[in-house]
């Protein structure tokens, strides 16, 4: 089961939107990114001609490429959303609008969805990223928690991260998550059957005292929890002191 | 304020194993990542030579490049990690261990760190992502929740989101986070302010009969609340209203 929620609708109400990108590899990373998490809207403003040519004639250009909105200025590609999220760090300069870290960004898009609103996550160029002009369009500006001794990462990788934080916690649901998640562990009724064996074994192999059993059957208990073992890892060791134990009784 | 706790110590008891990359571009974005969030300790398991020779000599390459660990095998790469995360896409086989989507891994970790483990996350190569044999040093299986139309990401980008996710969830406090994220809204003293400053511009130009006064009043109030106004909108509203005011009562 996949752990988005595969609401094709709903991830068309977000727009990636690249300001004029400089590095084909970049808008090729951006859009690759895309389709990884299952966004298909890209808009991409002002972008120098030949990068944008070379970008969408690269082999295997993701669709979400060919399918790309160009633009001429910010304020089209923006004209639709009811939240502007501009991309950044201010390692440089000072906010002028709200701010707000990526990890706690989700909730505010979860809001502006429910409500029918259209998001835009808008990249700057590579050289300067946005432009205080740029960042005159978008509502609240979201900044990636970089290490300030080298906060500015590479494009496709912003948009990697920035999409990632959305997919898992805007547009998924954590039970979709959690189902992904299984623990392959083995259940608590076979781990004890298990140790009823191997307490077997031990008895017939003469291993411990008498006085000694229930304190080694509680500390086979406890280890055997500890081991984490998998439902296949409980059979194979079944299997070995199955097999152990015949030998302790039937040979002389 | 830097979000991360910037804790050095803690940081370093994460390795990012790269198991057999091909591509420089690719181990220069995974090093530039690392730099991003803060962290230092890299090992490249059997590497193509010419590739690693082309990735360390890039301009600018940085210095978690230079510093980077060179192993034969997995197995040396992770000796000493007490917690071997691997990291990939289950879309062709099946998992073998425990596995966890990256939106849930952050207990897994901060718990073994907790108990002074160590952490080593270990990537596949470009093509093939982890073999059945390199997982076989993991204790757990993490997945990035990709679309299964288009599961495999980028190295690069891969490398990039999964440190993101720990730096933010594992290596940063929650308050560190929030002291990032700055509202920068006028506070509502000052909303205060501006509505008197208004009402009395409304009555110096006689808006509003007196009966309507306190309605109007009210849905002032509303109105200025619902405008997120910032400390400087509030500012330069007022600067104009004063004006206006001025003007009213003093000209003919």
């Amino acid at each position: 089961m996949n752990p988005f929620v595969h609401s094709e609708a709903q991830r068309d109400s977000l727009d990636v939107v690249l300001v004029s990108p400089r590095n084909p590899l970049n808008i090729g990373a951006a859009a690759r990114a895309m389709a990884n998490f299952g966004f298909s809207r890209l808009t991409v403003v002002a972008p120098f001609a030949p990068t944008w040519r070379e970008a969408r004639s690269a082999i295997g250009a993701p669709e979400v490429l060919l399918k790309a909105v160009e633009t001429a200025t910010l304020a089209e590609a923006v004209a639709d959303a009811t939240l502007v999220v501009g991309t950044g760090t201010l390692t440089y300069r000072k906010a002028e609008q709200p701010r707000v870290v990526l990890p706690l960004l989700a909730p505010l898009v979860s809001q502006e969805l429910a409500s029918c609103g259209r998001v835009a996550a808008v990249f700057g160029s590579e050289k300067h990223g946005l432009t205080r002009q740029d960042l005159s369009f978008c509502h609240i500006l979201v900044e990636i928690p970089t290490d300030p001794r080298q906060p500015s990462m590479n494009l496709g990788q912003a948009v990697a991260v920035c999409l990632y934080e959305l997919a898992s916690r805007v547009f998924s649901t954590p039970a979709a998550l959690e189902a992904k998640t299984e623990a392959l562990t083995a259940s608590s009724g076979r781990l004890e059957l298990l140790a009823g064996l191997v307490e077997e074994a031990m008895r017939a192999a003469g291993y411990s005292p008498r006085s000694m059993q229930a304190a080694n059957q509680h500390d086979l208990r406890l280890m055997l929890r500890r081991m984490s073992l998998s439902e296949q890892d409980v059979q194979r060791i079944l299997g070995v002191f199955r097999r152990i134990l015949w030998r302790l009784k039937w040979l002389p």
